[in-house]
């Protein structure tokens, strides 16, 4: 396909945002895939993202340093302990500890700033509102309003020249679902990070929601995650 | 007063976010002021931020650490020349090469960050739409719909427990009318700095857009700018 269109896609490392990057290019845009090392108690996914990147064909990876750590709160980027569980079945729907203060419209904000800079009005992002209803941020009403600002805070947007897209096309999909379709594009979870609290090696711990999640996913599609586990 | 709420006030160090300052403690908020380190080609407004801070005696200064210059494309970040002029009515109304792609928009987003996390729900943003309509992110509208997504993203405003307003008290104010109602409140704007192009000591230039509205206001009220010229 000749003459793609720009595709700004928020890339973590983990199970959700490959498979977007792998759906975006089937859908025929040319990636450019953003990172942010925000305070993460692990730089392990920041890793697994670049090797991603690189491995996926992306024609530029940006890496955004933030400090979340500054504002406090959440077990991702502080000294709370990640819960750990046996079943998938015993996630809650009450918003999650792991929950970071307006993480996504953080990220989402640098995809703009950069889609403004690379005349790009296309952006990804692999939000799921079945597996992690308790994050607000997640959620399709919020992402919708926040299409609706992107609209409003550009020039192109302003000018009428270029509406802005947040895409989130796992929005409605089930882990099962989400790596059957990463499977079919061909997607190599092997290289993919989603545990809350790895091993200094990188290995998932195998009880946090993540972790749990994930491995849900692979077994209702009776194939083995490919993740090095702890 | 006491039982003060508290307010997350945007503080650039200029003319009007002082101002706005000023005007969230007149109205009876516990002050909490953030800034922006964001590859600004000078750190002057930074130190005046902190000047600023510490003598109208806020209860806590963020400056958050970021680097907009990696998206490029504006004369605040990059080697661009800011255009000079003599004249305040020579100011057009397209959008200006000072604009940095959904500054704004990252701006609010930290302040909500740290608004969720401090429990507070009143931000407070010196935006004005007469002085700088060519600003996209400076509108009611674009306000408007932040603060609309910023009650979706947030767990307080899913919750219902609490809803975040975004107060733009400048919004159709004129510059005279701003340093009027900031002389009223005491504000001593020797502190502030409004220039686009300081010189190394950070004395403004007179030329920019911002040194000229802002000798315009201070004209208008019969009033010298107390800030440094070169």
């Amino acid at each position: 396909m000749n003459n793609l269109r720009k595709g700004v896609i928020l890339l973590s490392g983990g199970l959700d945002s490959t498979t977007v990057l792998a759906i975006a290019k089937s859908e025929g845009y040319q990636p450019y895939a953003i990172s942010f090392h925000y305070g993460q108690r692990h730089a392990y996914e920041l890793s697994a993202a670049k090797r991603i990147a690189q491995q996926m064909g992306v024609s530029e990876h940006t890496i955004v340093e933030l400090n979340l750590r500054q504002f406090g709160g959440s077990a991702l980027t502080d000294n709370i302990d990640v819960p750990k569980r046996t079943n998938a079945d015993e996630i809650g729907s009450e918003i999650p500890i792991t929950y970071v203060p307006a993480r996504n419209t953080i990220f989402l904000s640098f995809a703009l700033a950069w889609a403004e800079t690379l005349g790009a009005s296309d952006i990804f992002i692999g939000v799921n509102v079945l597996d992690y209803s308790g994050y607000p941020d997640c959620r399709p009403e919020y992402i919708e309003a926040f299409e609706q600002m992107a609209n409003l805070a550009t020039k192109a947007g302003v000018e009428g020249t270029q509406r802005t897209t947040i895409h989130t096309p796992l929005i409605d999909m089930t882990k099962a679902e989400i790596v059957r379709r990463g499977l079919e594009l061909g997607v190599d979870y092997s290289m993919t990070t989603s545990c809350y609290d790895p091993s200094e090696t990188g290995a998932a711990c195998g009880h946090c929601d993540a972790c749990l999640l994930r491995l849900k996913g692979f077994a209702e599609n009776q194939i083995k995650d490919p993740a090095q586990y702890s």
